[in-house]
């Protein structure tokens, strides 16, 4: 592989494709924020806007802006979702609702943390593009409301008996480990040390199933294993898409020995979930290998390969384990033969165990300017980090 | 086609596949109930029991009784399912669980009113069996719990901002048509006159989407059509099976100009949801085509199937339209090539858009003993009955 020409191979798709996508089809003029249900051809075929999905693009043009160039139609089109997030976004105890209507009439409850999630991470990386302290203030109290509902993220909307099966979700830990890096700056330096040491145990020992070297989605409160639908779900893109958070986060605290456990955990993850038919991923599996509750369990999903891609990349950068290139090889060729779409742009976000496009939407509910950029973006920036070691 | 020959295999699939796979392998000998999660071949893989398919499946098991045979391991199959409901199903509001553990401790909250529903459905079956009056209890007063929450079913659990995009759904009109019939004599008579009315407007008019003449799945509260993706959903199984249940009762009140509208409705959703290339009844559209939330919306499934079934063999018996049976001929032969399964018994549950399994389960979360057993129960009886009327 030609590192150098990989590289520009993503630099190229993310500012010459994605990035005029979204720039061009997302913004919402009248009433701000963005647009993200857009069809194969970015035309917008709904209008209610998804608190995850404005944070995700407030923070990926913020990025942009921050560590590409400081194009001021960046910066700008960041602003406009900020606006209308910090305008709308928020109940009276500043908790994030999940949706607004197109003008910004809140539409479903705060439910789901991981809209102050994306908030906090919109936040914080546009304070550090623009200064302004309202947005380091943002970022930091929707950070401390995370922290206070970690043990019952979801409030008075858990439908679980309390006490007769309680399990805890991988996502919230897995998230704040990338969260708590990205707004580093912005918290005390001994709360950050405190709450990595936590993360890093809850990912890497508590949802780590040792019998299988696997991550779990779901366990019980203290780590061990339950035989439930819930307790049996496997998430691959979820398990490998946290270990490069967490190859991060171990640089950042000089611990090679989580690098290489995350190495080993995104190979087995991949061996066990690789569609030796059709190629691919899958979105689901079960650990005991019954049928997954998840009708869409066979599907082959934009983000997974996004993630997969940073993370084998990652895990090459950082260890020199030749397994990553193989496999990296082996799903770079796999994602770009089927997710870009050359004639309308963007990326194809939902293909069919086959492969096949059975969505041809852009953006969605779920799908917005996020992991196709992000991804190209680290890919990128990971392929020119290897290829000038290698070449120096 | 041969009515008689038909109807015969109808009769045969219940009675020599299906009921013995669901008396052999459901019953949980040692605390109650039933098991549902069944692989291909019949072999538990979670022991979790959730209320709707407990119920269903008391309900089913005292249909047959009423109303085949008076086989007493029918009726005691009934009695099992009924006892473990009876001691752990409700809180102490008398609102049923979602879900239980094996040994009947309470897992997921009443969040669901459908549970009410098919408890109330399974209890009032019961007592026509048995004449015990508690079970005409039950089921009156889980029929009148119902009747309090409908106005907001998922209560405290409901996530939508009061006022601001209100919708209903549906699903609980559909299903009080259906349950209103079932426990007709456990009821006032005056109520279920004017509940009837109300039902049959809901379901007619409501829901009616006069400008295509498809039945919506989510409508504003009056009954306008509302341009979100909730609001653009069609729900063709859900559909199509409505119309079988107003066939039903339309033919209770002597009101023949419904069922015409009915028969017009089925036709219509077929032509709109029938997947030309590959066969099969889609699982999820959106009116305006545009892509719909569920992934799994090109996915064929048994349920959907057979209440189609259901629906145009009732059409054709109530109205004489030979565009009925043309459509069952098709249903049915795509149904009985890939829904059965004769080596391991039962049948499968969910297809892929191609109509090949990729979840080859007998019973889960969803699938119990109940769309696959009623289906045959009601197509044997129907074509039973148009034989004897054309032979006669």
């Amino acid at each position: 592989m030609d590192l150098v020409k990989l590289s520009e191979k993503y630099r190229l798709e993310l500012l010459e494709n994605v990035i005029p996508f979204w720039m061009e089809c997302s913004p919402d003029k009248l009433h701000g924020g963005y647009f993200t249900c857009l069809d194969r051809r970015g035309r917008v075929y709904d209008t209610d806007k998804f608190i995850w999905l404005q944070g995700r693009q407030v923070w990926m043009f913020s990025t942009f802006y921050n560590k590409i160039a400081r194009r001021q139609e960046w910066l700008d089109m960041a602003l406009n979702g900020a606006h209308f997030m910090q305008k709308h976004g928020r109940d009276r105890e500043g908790a994030w609702y999940f949706s607004l209507d197109r003008k910004g009439t809140p539409l479903v409850q705060p439910y789901n943390i991981f809209s102050d999630c994306f908030a906090s991470l919109a936040f914080g990386q546009l304070y550090e593009a623009t200064g302004t302290d309202d947005y380091a203030v943002i970022a930091r109290e929707t950070f401390n409301n995370i922290l206070k509902r970690r043990d019952n993220p979801k409030g008075k909307y858990n439908k679980l008996v309390p006490g007769s099966r309680p399990m805890k979700n991988f996502g919230l830990p897995m998230i704040l480990c990338n969260l708590a890096l990205e707004i580093e700056d912005l918290l005390e330096p001994d709360l950050v040390a405190e709450l990595t040491g936590d993360l890093v145990h809850e990912v890497m020992d508590v949802f780590y199933h040792q019998e299988t070297g696997l991550i779990l989605e779901n366990v019980s409160p203290d780590g061990s294993f339950a035989d439930c639908f819930e307790g049996r779900l496997l998430n691959p893109g979820h398990a490998i898409e946290a270990m490069w958070f967490i190859m991060d986060v171990a640089t950042r605290i000089n611990r090679h020995d989580l690098v290489e456990k995350a190495v080993q955990i995104i190979l087995r993850t991949l061996e066990y979930s690789w569609d030796e038919e059709f190629g691919g991923i899958y979105y689901f599996l079960d650990i005991k290998g019954h049928p997954p509750q998840q009708l869409e369990w066979d599907q082959k999903l934009w983000w997974v390969h996004l993630e997969t891609l940073i993370s084998l990349l990652k895990g090459y950068r950082y260890t020199g384990d030749k397994k990553c290139l193989e496999w990296f090889s082996k799903v770079h060729d796999y994602t770009w033969e089927r997710f870009p779409d050359p004639e309308a742009g963007e990326w194809f976000g939902y293909l069919n165990r086959r492969g096949e496009v059975y969505l041809p939407l852009k953006g969605g509910k779920w799908k917005g300017c996020f992991h196709v950029p992000r991804g190209l973006f680290q890919c990128w920036k990971v392929l020119e980090s290897i290829a000038g070691s290698e070449g120096s």
